[in-house]
């Protein structure tokens, strides 16, 4: 009998879903909190939940030989002291959707004045001023991963023209144009939108500085959904503060959370959403599990293992 | 030599693009206010502009044969007492884009809770709540016109699910299944998004009721585009206040612009956006008109004529 933990804020939503599957000689234990696992984890050789609640059980669970993750980054995991003996697998291909959702939401939020037009609405004022819109506008895509193909299909199909820049330069069917991350500051002077979809490597820290965003428009908007680090947020504060720069929408944080007082809470025509862009619901990851770990019981290779070494 | 007044706030711009046109035999006047009309509008045959503006300035225009409205509805332009003896045409086929990028807008910022997320932001709190996401939603589409249908190929793309309803019921390319009017109610009890684009006509008013808003599911929202009086304000304000609706979305409004004090300013989860939704760019207008410029100047009718006893 193979012994299963599911760790999550909502272990039952997950638990049905494999109850569904009809995997025989598997037990299930489910927990929420990882300083109160219930009796036999001492056993359990699967786990299932967020790194951040996986990271704290791993010295609970000696005989654990595979995790899954239910985020697509496992930074928790890979904290120096923690083990390194067993499969940890992450999670692919089902946030690109929500992400794409993200930044039409913002893109279009900002054309519109939505928050503008809500404010002036709690003052009873009828705000008459014309919208933008999206058709016919520039956006930049810096990183064009999944996730960031996904965001370029989006604006296409909302009559923008899309440019990729990426680490190689190389043509990319998502995208009008490419370019590499050389060339960004040339790039960036004609983009109404720079969305940034970058993984965080040393190479890509504050790849967008002072520097690109002094070349952007007056009136173009940053929205970041990669990774915090990627971004210097003292220049974009700078640049905000300044009036240089229309607007920012970030969704990750150097340090998150954000912490109070934190001089991001208040820079102007800067939102913050939270690290919410993409979230792990129940009906996406349960599906990739049980297709994991069927794979696992057969003796395979789970999907999407994570290299300790590069950490992704 | 034919005479052309261009009445409108942007008239310069309009002058622009009609002198690029290249078109001979053309004299053009320039005005953004019918009070104060440049010497010699008794002779002009053409008027370009908004009905707001064209309205009040007909009687100082003796030999108008053919006024180009810029806006779609032209209900200033239909005021009794009015001369009806020249040609008017509205304008088609440019606000559906504009109307679609309107409702996924405010689709997207429901279910991302832009609102709530810059009201936490304004309070430095990390607002971490999981958003919702358009794809697998339902909207169902109360008019399927040109401006139904474009809004309807948008949700499509953010995989919705799509359904129609129409005065007549028939079957749709644009959308997965169509009803009539009559089954609205029915219709209605599982939609996610009820959005209406419908002309105001006495077969519309009040389509949207009491009736209709208690069948329909307690997290849906209401977005009205088309006419204010197609939805009972009273119905839809009580909905809101008692908690039995989860949103509403209005551009249009029984009144415009709506009155200060009026009830609807501070109806809880409502958004106001002071009839925005889809308005005229001078770039859309101008080879509208350019175009139909052309037609009548070669002795052809323009396109888009108004019924004036239909009043569209």
């Amino acid at each position: 009998m193979t012994k299963l933990l599911i760790l999550d804020r909502q272990a039952a939503m997950y638990h049905q879903y494999i109850r569904e599957a009809g995997l025989v000689d598997l037990e299930v234990l489910e927990a929420s909190d990882p300083l109160a696992l219930p009796p036999g984890v001492e056993h359990v050789q699967i786990a299932l939940g967020p790194p951040d609640l996986l990271a704290p059980a791993l010295s609970a669970l000696p005989a654990l030989r595979w995790a899954q993750s239910t985020w697509a980054g496992v930074e928790p995991m890979l904290n120096p002291g923690l083990p390194r003996n067993y499969l940890l697998s992450g999670v692919k291909g089902v946030f690109g959707r929500q992400m794409a959702e993200y930044c039409l939401c913002y893109m279009l939020a900002h054309e519109r004045g939505v928050i503008e037009r809500y404010l002036s609405q709690q003052r009873g004022v009828w705000q008459h001023d014309k919208p933008g819109r999206l058709a016919g506008k520039h956006v930049v895509l810096l990183g064009l991963g999944s996730i960031g193909a996904e965001i370029a299909l989006r604006c296409r199909q909302f009559a923008m023209t899309t440019t990729g820049v990426t680490l190689s330069g190389r043509p990319s069917e998502h995208v009008d144009a490419c370019f590499s991350v050389g060339q960004l500051p040339e790039v960036a002077a004609s983009a109404d939108y720079l969305v940034m979809s970058l993984p965080g490597t040393p190479s890509t820290r504050h790849l967008v500085d002072a520097r690109v965003l002094s070349a952007m428009p007056q009136h173009a908007v940053v929205i970041n959904v990669g990774r915090g680090q990627c971004l210097d947020e003292q220049a974009l504060d700078a640049a905000l503060r300044a009036g240089s720069l229309g607007g920012a929408v970030l969704d990750v944080f150097e340090s998150e959370p954000l912490p109070a007082g934190h001089f991001l809470w208040h820079t102007p025509r800067l939102q913050i959403s939270s690290h919410t862009a993409a979230v792990s619901y129940v009906e996406d990851i349960a599906p990739l599990f049980v297709t994991n770990l069927k794979r696992f019981l057969d003796g395979r290779a789970p999907d999407f293992l994570v290299d300790f070494a590069r950490g992704y």
